[in-house]
């Protein structure tokens, strides 16, 4: 028995996130009916995390455990053969029995991608937030910095999650331009119910001058999500790195 | 009386090309339709080009005439509102009455871009032809250079183009690689239908070794549309400048 962990990328746009649902076509579900076509048999995948309706991944990490004895680039090439062109599959490994893409996982770093010109690009739809006016970076960078830390975040808890323990700890985040693009990362141990679309949306709200960026801190102290900003649309996020 | 000259940016992928068509969505159609929600009454459209199903603008030109004394960039912005975000208008300028989108135009640049890495990128499903083995650029800009003179293209003309006079200048032609991406950029007096397309085709297959890079001009010489190679799909293709 070999239990393997499989890396994806994939583009959210036509899938109801990750998970599995009935009536809806999911990426778990694409991708567990590529892995049955593949092996042969119902093989249980799991993830490393749940990303919603429309949010995209440069790096998904899964799990499952098969007898088969097939070289991993055989399984690469097998299950990209199976999968429609928005899922890819990247890379395939052996792991250790105990392995699990969700609870071994020592943080994950999340980009938000802000397509920022006056006109529209045509092909970057679905996948940035296009912000028509130019954004001052280095405010946004100055805001993103105050996130760092260990805090509760309930803030910038979206209304659906429903955890106990609202602590996370945050352990780097930034704002940089790259020609139009403008992209917001972050790293932390883990992440509340959009919680990175809160963010963001703050971050956008304190450039615009509703707050200065040194209130971010006090915003978080709230525990108000009435005191956040919006919660920005799911095309722009990217699950960008699983850290085990 | 005012002729107002527009350009656009489409992602060709939902449409059965530019031209107006019975019983199919293109884009000369969808700009028609927008173009008569903002100014309220029919102004016949004149585009620069056709653009085959599933190929992209970076830059397209069209006309029309108006009464209207909107100024240039109120044009743009009410034009943007009423596109779908597939298609942009980047700017708008007052032309004079005798120009012409198709014939004032002195030449095109049409870029095919080609992804070639061992695994799809799902982020550019529909905007490259994925290669999967790495292409020898270099062989690949030598063959290029082969098409640039004045020559009679008809080895590189699909089937249905029924023209009298196949005769072509190109006067740039190279191939460049910015990471996985791989550009063939092609400058000409005018192109036969899926010329470019059919010069895509030949330059994978030079770089495979079929005929050796010198062996473009006999491939030209021919007239033969059977000594070329094959037509690359039209989602790696882009029309990226007119000029006036």
């Amino acid at each position: 028995m070999r239990h393997l962990l499989v890396y994806l990328r994939y583009r959210g746009t036509s899938y109801h996130g990750y998970q599995v649902q009935k009536n809806a076509v999911t990426v778990a579900q694409t991708v567990q009916d590529a892995v049955e076509r593949v092996f042969g048999e119902r093989l249980p995948i799991k993830g490393c995390s749940r990303t919603d309706t429309g949010v995209h991944a440069n790096r998904f990490a899964l799990t499952f455990f098969t007898d088969a004895e097939y070289p991993p680039e055989t399984v690469v090439r097998a299950l990209n053969a199976s999968l429609p062109p928005d899922i890819a599959v990247l890379s395939c490994e052996a792991v250790a029995e105990d392995f699990h893409p969700r609870y071994s996982c020592r943080g994950k770093r999340y980009v938000y991608r802000i397509y920022n010109a006056t006109i529209r690009d045509p092909f970057r739809e679905g996948l940035a937030l296009h912000v028509k006016y130019p954004l001052n970076v280095q405010m946004m960078d100055a805001a993103a910095r105050e996130f760092i830390g260990t805090h509760d975040f309930s803030a910038f808890c979206g209304a659906n999650g429903n955890v106990a323990d609202t602590v996370r700890e945050i352990t780097a985040a930034s704002v940089i331009r790259e020609g139009d693009m403008v992209s917001f990362s972050v790293t932390g141990s883990g992440f509340l119910y959009n919680m990175v679309r809160i963010m963001t949306g703050t971050l956008i709200e304190a450039e615009r001058g509703k707050y200065p960026p040194t209130d971010i801190a006090e915003i978080i102290a709230s525990n108000d999500r009435g005191r956040a900003g919006f919660t920005a649309p799911p095309h722009g996020l990217y699950l960008d790195e699983i850290f085990y």
